[in-house]
């Protein structure tokens, strides 16, 4: 898992490298339900803003949600990976130093794509991606990556107050929970999630 | 807690045979943020989607976030309770019926009076209530309350598939965590939260 989440910052590179058009791997309308992978990606890459759950140490080990902004990827190339600016003024960074476990949830329905469809119907999409919020400061490059990813999205984030301590986080994922359809959640590995465009390359040569 | 849960709907009738008009104690304006109890309301009433979190049992324990539609009562006249339906094909109410430990988090953002703030700004409002997810099926006045208060903010709802046996389930709130402005979540209790409207009548007496 820690290598997979490493390499996200070099994917992007050997990407750009390769690829000619910028976000040709990340359409922005919505991908066919059927292809699991590029909706997850989507979902990931349209939406700024989502919930990332700890539990809290606070409240006797409950399940704990907070609103945050995060980015996996510059415009167009997101990686994937969710990154986040966090401050253990908060509770959710502080929950994650004592217990990693973690979930981060995003909807269909802020992208603006579900219409008149219920948030909670099945084909409104939405993705859970469960695993382990971790520190990147401890590696200077991929925190690099975590702070062009987040600045660039989140202009403000440059001039958030420096004694509030804020650092690079990111869920390294374990499990993917998506419903996009009628008939229960989407079988999605994380391989198959990392590598959307991959597949689509594949199929194309 | 069970008295306050079950005596939401009770409340209803009381604050609409002695108020003459609909809506005034839930103003569809932001309040302002120094009023946590009405800015807290104000969220929960605004918004008719928000992330439900539970402890996942097929998940080693994770904290698990899930898109959720929601209703805390008939429009313009929410108690501050979210009322949810729910069926256990879905892994949140399985987890709940297991370990009932709970979140709800709602944000500003989707109601759109953030502007050009960023989703994590504290002063984009962001409120997480934490309790416990209990089924309401066992009070039958209460869960045709939720009935009437699900199926009027969410008219689909009432045509979903019998097969799947939705159930109605509510939010007991132990915990009320809210950032509206700088400088750290505002106190609140539960009492507070529950009768903001109590306290403005009072003080216009």
């Amino acid at each position: 898992m820690e290598l997979r989440g490493a390499l996200c910052f070099f994917l992007i590179v050997f990407l750009d490298a390769s690829m000619s058009v910028h976000g040709r791997l990340l359409p922005e309308k919505k991908p066919d339900p059927a292809d699991a992978a590029a909706t997850a990606r989507w979902l990931v890459s349209q939406n700024s803003w989502a919930i990332l759950s700890t539990i809290s140490s606070e409240l006797g080990g409950a399940p704990f949600g907070n609103v945050v902004s995060f980015s996996d990827g510059l415009p167009d190339e997101g990686c994937g990976i969710p990154y986040f600016y966090l401050t253990t003024l908060d509770p959710t960074a502080r929950n994650a130093l004592k217990d990693d476990r973690s979930s981060f949830t995003v909807s269909e329905y802020p992208i603006g794509s579900c219409g008149k469809i219920d948030p909670e119907n099945p084909t409104c999409a939405k993705l859970t991606l469960t695993g382990k919020l971790k520190l990147v400061d401890t590696n200077p490059k991929e925190a690099e990556f975590a702070k062009q990813a987040l600045f660039s999205k989140h202009a403000e984030m440059k001039d958030w107050p420096k004694d509030h301590n804020f650092q690079f986080f990111k869920l390294e994922i374990e499990d993917i929970f998506l419903i996009d359809w009628f008939g229960g959640p989407k079988p999605l590995t994380l391989d198959q999630y990392l590598h959307p465009g991959m597949n689509q390359l594949a199929s194309a040569l």
